[in-house]
């Protein structure tokens, strides 16, 4: 990561206007954004001045290694941290501070100590406009995050059937993608059979898995900090009409609301294409979230593909496309992709089959 | 989970002075604690009235299943959270209102809405006293977790060697704990070796262990929602005679420093003690951490066991004890139990060998 540019970036966003003298970052996404390691609880980004990271004992000798083209601040035990940025800060004079994410404790702690010299403004957004389109380094781990969430879909197919506990797919397809490379789940793994499908956050239990379930398999891998997100519905044995046609359904809306990405594009246009397909065949309020959202270095990130977005898509999106219908009592059906925005389309990151089970 | 009866203590706790008409709770461990399922986005608990759970689209129907004790409020995609509750609490007549934790732009947006007619009190810690001390089903679940751990800390003393790489390692160890029940990782997997075990988050990549490393192992399962937290040091081979001395000085103020714990003890004492033995071994100021914090439904919580902790431990607290040494180029010791707190002492939960390797 060349976190020194990303941060040229900010500035040059972020001060443009001249409202602004200094950035304070909390929030932990953007802190591994801007510094490219996790132990920094807290980075100041001055107009004019040195960045400056804050770290706690515990992590200091890491912060002195992997962060050197920060000034590295230890926070003693018996420091405030408040008391301390703030005291740097009008060793900077900075006058007009935006932070991106702080406790209400800590924000009017901070308020207190900046004793009304320094104007604070809370603007969670300051580094998402810049997350929001990835650079060739960040396309590649999540290329490699999708590839590995491939495996663990590949094994799932071979996984799901009944008999089988949900969580028993879950260790099978977390130790697929883990194997191979993984540094983790990119959320809690999702296998949801039977009724539990008809619910979107259905979760994994000890429940088994039923002949003729619907089971909804959504997952995702790690790499090197960066997630990707991929759903499939699998049917333990042979799927009936109904079911086949919910799929059906589903898969064509996906495909279509797919075919709708490029830059320039509204998001809510997007959603718009996936949601009138499902209404058009009768299951508009079965689709009861988003169409998408953008994925990165969190799960869920800007843009959001949905009904009242007011994002355009650009070329460097991370989204996914994900329609679903669920019925509740009966089961649900959600396919999702994570989808590289381009220019003139989009391409697929996670690949594998659309089927409901093995071919 | 009983939750009416914690909404109960809850409210027994935050109403006696009468200084509060409702708690409004937003952080998700707090969510999960208080009405026994992930999905609802805020909880009102007002003193007289219906305590009320407040949901999305994307979870309402699973809200209606799982959240019976609660009235269910739908917040549609168009309505502005904050002023939907802040209204229904005009309605309950609240003048006074604390809240967990809330983003700075939504508790503006929520003092907004109240127009000065509610005040609103940020408390951070206001379901953490409840918390803190886990009942009997806590206690079996975070039995049950610990158990998960133990089996990945087997997996872990079979599988690092040199020549294998740190995620090999976590993979094999994660896929234990998982198939047999584990519902995820408590956090991210740590196999740090060589100098990464030097930094006490020295994490778990595509390094490959070296004869001769120490080998650091933080693991710990989750078995529905309650987590574990567990360490021990490995050496990839021969351990050298520094390797032991290190390992025997951390085990001993491991030991001793759980000796130390019972109900009514300061929970600075206990760190004081394996602070002292790492001391007077001259490692003092290679241990840069606290002793030791809660574990429950988050995996760092109160209590803390540090220096400037002002808890006094509870029979029913369930906290780490992991006393260590980072010796910054050369390698780190780290070892760590989760522990019950009893009136007379206390229970470890983990269970694991205290060696540097296969016996």
């Amino acid at each position: 990561m060349n976190v020194v540019n990303r941060i040229d970036s900010l500035k040059q966003a972020a001060f443009k206007e001249g409202k602004l003298d200094a950035l304070l970052i909390f929030n932990s996404a953007n802190l591994i954004y801007l510094t490219g390691f996790t132990g920094a609880s807290a980075l100041l980004i001055p107009k004019e001045g040195e960045n400056t990271i804050y770290v706690h004992n515990v992590n200091y000798e890491q912060a002195k290694v992997e962060g050197k083209v920060f000034r590295v601040e230890l926070v003693k035990r018996n420091e405030n941290p408040m008391a301390k940025i703030a005291k740097q800060m009008k060793g900077f004079k900075i006058k007009n501070l935006a932070l991106d994410a702080l406790s209400i404790e800590d924000w009017y702690a901070l308020a207190k100590e900046a004793k009304g010299e320094i104007k604070l403004k809370a603007q969670r957004n300051v580094v998402c406009e810049l997350r929001k389109v990835k650079d060739e380094n960040e396309i590649a781990l999540m290329r490699k995050a999708s590839a590995l969430t491939g495996e663990g879909m590949r094994v799932a197919y071979e996984t799901v059937a009944s008999g089988v506990r949900e969580y028993e797919v879950a260790a099978e397809i977390e130790y697929a993608m883990r194997k191979q490379g993984s540094y983790g789940t990119a959320f809690e793994t999702i296998v949801a059979s039977g009724s539990c499908s008809a619910f979107p956050h259905g979760g994994c239990s000890e429940k088994e898995i039923r002949k003729g379930d619907l089971v909804v398999v959504d997952i995702g891998a790690t790499y090197k900090f960066y997630r990707s997100d991929m759903t499939r519905t699998l049917v333990a044995g042979e799927p009936s009409e109904k079911q086949t046609k919910l799929h059906q359904t589903v898969k064509t809306a996906q495909e279509k609301a797919f075919e709708a990405i490029k830059a320039n594009v509204k998001a809510r246009d997007v959603d718009a294409v996936a949601r009138k397909i499902l209404a058009d065949a009768g299951y508009g309020k079965y689709f009861v979230h988003s169409l998408g959202h953008g994925v990165g270095l969190e799960v869920h990130e800007p843009p959001i593909l949905g009904p009242n977005s007011k994002d355009t898509l650009t070329a460097g999106n991370v989204v996914t496309v994900e329609p679903g219908i669920y019925l509740v009592g009966y089961g649900g059906v959600r396919i999702e992709d994570t989808v590289l925005v381009h220019k003139d389309g989009a391409q697929k990151l996670t690949n594998g089959p659309y089927t409901l089970g093995k071919e």
